[in-house]
């Protein structure tokens, strides 16, 4: 159920968020709650400028740093992925509050360096799903609808179909869960389902970075993987052979980790909810 | 000074070596030492094919190691680069016997996971430098050459300008060393100039694999990183903002590992030799 008055903002710690996202985004929200509709607050930050990212390191960690810490909010949602959290997660993190504690974090690709550091400093409330960005995806309406009814209702329809609060769980894509191992962001994984997704990359990089997240000792002690999407994958010359279920299947074999299936999670407005640990809302 | 019977052989343990490659080589060889030619042997396995590689991945380890192992080679020269080195290296490593660490190793790029492996387990003449394919680069006999003379001869002027035997040394591709990040491939780099080099990456692709690198604890314990060439960055919607020396600098500046200048290393026919660890010609 809805609450009134529930308040997200909207940051963009990577890449500039598009402006046409703010309107159909909020017409989303009130067609979703058109009684109690949440109110969404488009940080300025999301539309600064700075070579590849939304504003400088500085502007967009206080930025972040900014809404976690207000009292005033719920949630704080990352406006898009793209690239450059990693470049303010660990200072960022160091300098976040109670009342940051108590929000909801939803966001998925780059800001997955962000959903780690937040996980790995014992964050409760922190999810692998939609950013605002997605509403101009065919079907976002959908997805961005999905993260709402996560962050204000925890609807258990959001969330990936295999998320029972019966074990812990994780999401990441592919690519960025590797910028991040051996360095102080990397979360510990222990007992959990790991779900990877994957856009853009040739198979050759896919097949890589497995390598280099299967044959990392404390991802090792994962329950298993699941294999998201792994969605535009670039030409491979020659052609690599395997298909990317294959390769996944390959590593986890080799590593030992346990093959648990596909997930239903990707860069597409079909991606699920995947809570960091167990979902708060079926385990309380 | 050229040994007599200098053999060296050739393995693939990643992409397939293209057959052309084989007489522009031994042409090379002949022409720089008319008279005590080393001999120079292409394993049939250079010119296996399995999807993306040259030869699956039994194959490609059983070819290293048989050649390595086998005592009357004095070095090994990885073919070429591609992908598909990590695949095998450690399975490899764990195979060779004393006749491997009597040899001399050089490649790079992808062969920098092999480099790794090798120095890793203690080997002492592994080297960063060209392999085979680059015969094909414009200036490729000059590369061939250098490889050759490095090899046979130890020769001063092969080596990268700065490796003066004071300081150890090491060298790989950026993305190379950031996806053995975390992995029991990863060596140990303390008090060794790193020199890091790049090829075909996007500038926020080369930013994310910086902040990789230089966020590891261990390779913070490096005496100070040297930027090679970054050639063919590919296109970086928007422009990124700064160019791939500022990178280098920024990543070092914040993670304390000093910026010691550029390096004369690439993806190119100017690739200098940078032995791991000491340049033993120079020590001994």
């Amino acid at each position: 159920m809805a609450r009134a008055k529930f308040k997200v903002s909207v940051v963009a710690p990577a890449s500039r968020m598009s402006l046409e996202v703010v309107d159909k985004v909020l017409a989303v929200a009130k067609r979703r709650y058109p009684e109690s509709t949440p109110e969404i607050v488009f940080h300025p930050q999301c539309f600064a400028s700075h070579g590849h990212f939304a504003g400088d390191d500085d502007t967009r960690a206080q930025a972040l740093i900014d809404v976690a810490n207000d009292e005033s909010f719920d949630a704080v949602w990352f406006a898009r992925g793209g690239y450059g959290s990693c470049r303010v997660a660990e200072a960022v993190v160091g300098r976040l509050t109670a009342a940051a504690r108590r929000k909801t974090y939803v966001g998925y690709s780059d800001a997955g360096a962000l959903l780690a550091a937040l996980y790995k400093a014992g964050f409760t409330s922190v999810a692998h799903g939609p950013v605002a960005q997605d509403v101009l995806r065919d079907g976002g309406d959908a997805a961005v609808g999905r993260a709402l009814a996560w962050m204000v209702e925890r609807a258990p329809e959001a969330l990936e179909p295999t998320v029972n609060g019966a074990r812990k769980t994780a999401a990441f894509n592919i690519t960025i869960l590797s910028q991040l191992l051996g360095t102080p962001l990397q979360p510990d994984l222990a007992g959990h389902v790991l779900m990877l997704e994957e856009v853009s990359e040739a198979m050759y990089r896919i097949d890589r970075a497995l390598f280099h997240i299967t044959s990392n000792a404390d991802i090792r002690k994962v329950a298993g993987i699941m294999l998201g999407r792994c969605s535009d994958i670039t030409p491979n010359d020659p052609d690599f052979g395997m298909n990317e279920e294959e390769v996944a299947r390959y590593w986890c074999r080799k590593s030992g980790i346990p093959w648990l299936g596909r997930a239903d999670i990707g860069h597409d407005a079909d991606n699920k909810i995947v809570p960091f640990g167990f979902p708060s809302a079926l385990v309380t």
